[in-house]
């Protein structure tokens, strides 16, 4: 039975918590967050205790921690999980600057610990059996990558002005998508984007449109656009250009019903909701961080891969900043 | 070069005369039309001759005939153009009673002509490429047959009530698909049916709503159902579930564009008019039966099938009237 | 607090144990089965007595059975549950008597005891969606239903043997759901019937391919057809022509990955696995049952539906056996 | 009845007869091409006059030229037909060079006849419904167009040679699409590409997988992909997502059949053959072009068109040669 402290009782955290509830082999013996009664009200439901973050990352009743609090507190509370021996499954972005992504990794492997950094997508159904069948060669080599991501409404300004901008917020899921799916790293990074969606996210300092082209050494593309409106649900598209075929995945509806009038035929809208569309990658990413670490095998995607779709954003921020490609 | 006179210059009459326009070693020779000026009006494209239908059918340069007239008028045609020694393609059905289609081939056997009963839709790519499949071996054995088939709106209560009943007039389509599908003939028929599109087309003696059940003597079923109305454009679909799988024909859309908003993911209607829905399988009959006559090979759907889809509606309409189901 | 008593842990027992753990207002305090094992192994991971089936009925502990026993047990639990002034979630059949289902009729309404028969598939989100929108009128009035239901494979010959047969163990469904989607009762049956998947099914006196065709008074149709045997899924589709439009839902396939090469483009097989088809089903009829109980209100539907489903499939097999329809 | 001359009468030539012949208001009176062979043919059918391209523009019997001849001859075709004061009709590109599409504007407006460049996927119907539901407002504002475009194989070696590079060849269809649909000029332009469907390819100088991103001055994005290979036919996609939703074009299949086995569910390949894909638009361009020149008002895209998206291509070149952005 593997033994996880949760660091951060807020809606990540709640559905981790869940997660873990219906994997046999892990359970949740501790809780922590800065507002005791988020940590009292998920531990309520549990046999968990409730402690603060110091004591649960060195009790003995925890051998793995899982962290989702706010960004800025996980390089804090990744050197004292690496020095207390604990296994880390860490939400991202591991830290906003790849500086420190780097000082951390230096910490994980001095102790020695497991690191797993929590790209939900690569555990969805639909992008993990895309990736299954590329590994198994059924499209031959990847050629071109076609990633459409768009959020069903932009966040509150408020959030916007804190969260390092779309490339390194939201766009961050795609690129990690595509280092996921092309299997080599990208070498270019070039970046466009507008304020469309809402003025005052321009006037942020943000953009809420984007479009960036990945290249690999071997001649591998890679396109993703991004906005932060979607009148139809969570646009969450994914396809696979392949030297003997194309893979790729579609939205996922709210359920399988069509109506046909004069109108056409008309099928329902995307699942709306990132927590309902991704349910099943958030239980799959628990499912088998817990099945690694207690089988000793390395997690993946590990803290490097935190590191490197940090510095592809970085890099897309910068050159939508310069007008020019970025060499990464 | 094969010459072909054309009986019936109307709608499906001039639907034929493009088709032929189209096909290389075919040419249309000589028209005939009860209204002098429907026959004028097609010849004048073309370089054929107006002639009366006795003259069309003794003409030296007429080696086949396409006959679209009026139901009502097959049976004498059929008998003079069979003692010509024409060739006879023939629009469905061949006429309204039975034991009249019987006296049809004998003279039609005894004259040794071949003839061609004009059921389209075998000839549509969609349900063709199926019956391929199913001849391939694709899907095993045939085991359930689903036909679903809607008309955009109900024709006039004035053509309803000269028509021979629903069964006769539009599922007989659906009932050659049937045993063209099931590839053995049905044994046992049973019908059920209202008028619910229209009251008047009750008050005409016939139903507007209709479902049959085909079983064969192996224990294939089929299930056919029919409606004088569809919202979403003129509904044409077929599947065939067999031992190793399923093949099934979706409705053409009048376009592959698909909008999406808050109301979900819609696709265009379908198409609309029959003529354009089957235009495909209009020309796809016409070059096959130029070919096969070309080629001195027998045509098919033969009269015998004319006579067979015949026989099942005659069989559906007793089953509806008497409520139980008849023997074949 | 809804305490729940479970008779019966075998598979569809744990369903139902699962589910009431997701639900807040729910909880099972005690189960029963014949074999004690099954009992504490599902007690074992909640706070549940194991309990014999008697004790469970009368205990002051329970507020609710749900009957997920063999069905010939159903009767006699019925009616010490009804005695004992419990609610009542039965699965179905009720019975497969018509006449028990009668009797059992009388002891709950005598008892007043809320009754609700487990016709899951009325709670499949996709289908309620689809009744719903009847409700609303969105495609006027329902003229034609097509129900297509088939098994991925045959169940062993010694189930079939004491199966009731087809119509009673698997159509049972789509007879319940074409009275869910009509909304109005079936006025004749028709069935016709083959045994093409596996002729020992034939050999044990049952078919495994059907096909039903339901009328009503005033005129609405519906046809069915089962087969034991798919081979690209758990075939599950429903579709209903109205006045003013057609809703139809298509299969859950097992994700949303489509791949294109020189054989075209293909998507997943369907869903294999009813628990996992119906998965959202099953914890919508029990939330559904524990908020009607808790709010005082009937359930729906109840025992009345689970006897006029248990007659159309009678009347199925009857028509079956004479060839002629069935008045019910 | 608009007489036209055709210059040219390879493929394409064909294609325009054809679509002529189709047309009430047309008919061809004249075709000229260097081997007189083809000329010859394809004057065979219809009751064209064979001649020399000097005397085809100049003779009274032609009101309109269709240009179908190689792209090094449209230059001074151009400029004799607008001499003799044609209607023209040119294929894609108008020249490889843009200072040289300045002087045919230069003439072409100076004597005032009418130029329709022949982009003819405008017209497609699928692309066209795009645009005309863009111009209704159905989706607001157009924010991001991703264009996915992909032939089914490379064109021998010596064609690419004398193609003017993928950009110039394939893309500025793709190019051309992008104008129409974002309804604003591009404003920058970033190319990558690689030689990865053939070395050869490359080994020529030239390109066989490309993406391209265009923005404009109001912060619109388009994303361009291509591939000189798709195994699953020809690829021909499109979509633009605007502020209140998003509209996309699939491909359009061979059939609509779809086969279900353990495999899953499996439709047909793509529409292979160019003229096959867009054989409705063919014929809607020259029925646009006919009509336009009937009524006396200015066919659209004019030879302002060819001339943009020649500099689109011409930037893309030089921004994959120079790896930078280009202002156009």
């Amino acid at each position: 039975m593997l033994k996880i402290g949760l660091l951060g009782c807020g809606r990540i955290g709640q559905v981790h918590a869940r997660s873990i509830a219906s994997i046999d082999g892990a359970t949740v013996t501790a809780v922590a967050d800065a507002f005791a009664t988020a940590a009292q009200s998920l531990a309520a439901g549990t046999g968990a205790k409730v402690l603060d973050s110091d004591a649960l990352i060195c009790s003995p009743d925890v051998d793995a921690v899982v962290i989702g609090t706010p960004t800025d507190t996980h390089y804090d509370l990744i050197h004292q999980a690496a020095a207390a021996g604990k296994a880390i499954f860490c939400e991202k972005p591991v830290d906003m600057s790849a500086d420190r992504i780097r000082d951390c990794i230096k910490v994980v492997e001095t102790a020695g610990v497991p690191f797993m950094t929590a790209f939900n997508r690569r555990f969805d159904p639909n992008f993990a059996n895309i990736h299954a069948r590329i590994a198994a060669g059924e499209i031959g080599d990847v050629e071109l990558v076609t990633i459409l991501s768009r959020d069903p409404t932009p966040p509150p300004i408020s959030y916007i002005k804190g969260s390092g901008g779309l490339f390194r917020d939201m766009m961050i899921h795609d690129l990690d998508m595509a280092r996921f799916l092309m299997g080599e790293e990208p070498t270019t990074v070039y970046a466009v984007g507008s304020a469309l969606v809402d003025p005052a996210i321009g006037d942020a300092g943000d953009v809420d449109t984007a479009a960036v082209t990945l290249t690999t050494a071997s001649g591998k593309i890679c396109q993703i656009s991004n906005s932060r409106r979607a009148t139809y649900g969570y646009d969450q598209r994914v396809e696979v250009h392949g030297s003997r075929g194309l893979l790729r995945a579609e939205n996922m509806l709210e359920n399988t019903v069509e109506v046909a009038d004069q109108n056409g035929f008309r099928k329902a809208p995307a699942l709306n909701f990132f927590l309902e569309r991704y349910e099943a990658a958030y239980r799959a990413e628990m499912t088998y961080f817990a099945a690694q670490i207690q089988a000793g095998d390395a997690p993946k995607p590990g803290i490097i891969d935190g590191l490197r779709a940090q510095i592809l954003a970085d890099a897309a921020a910068q050159s939508l900043a310069e007008g020019v490609p970025i060499q990464v």
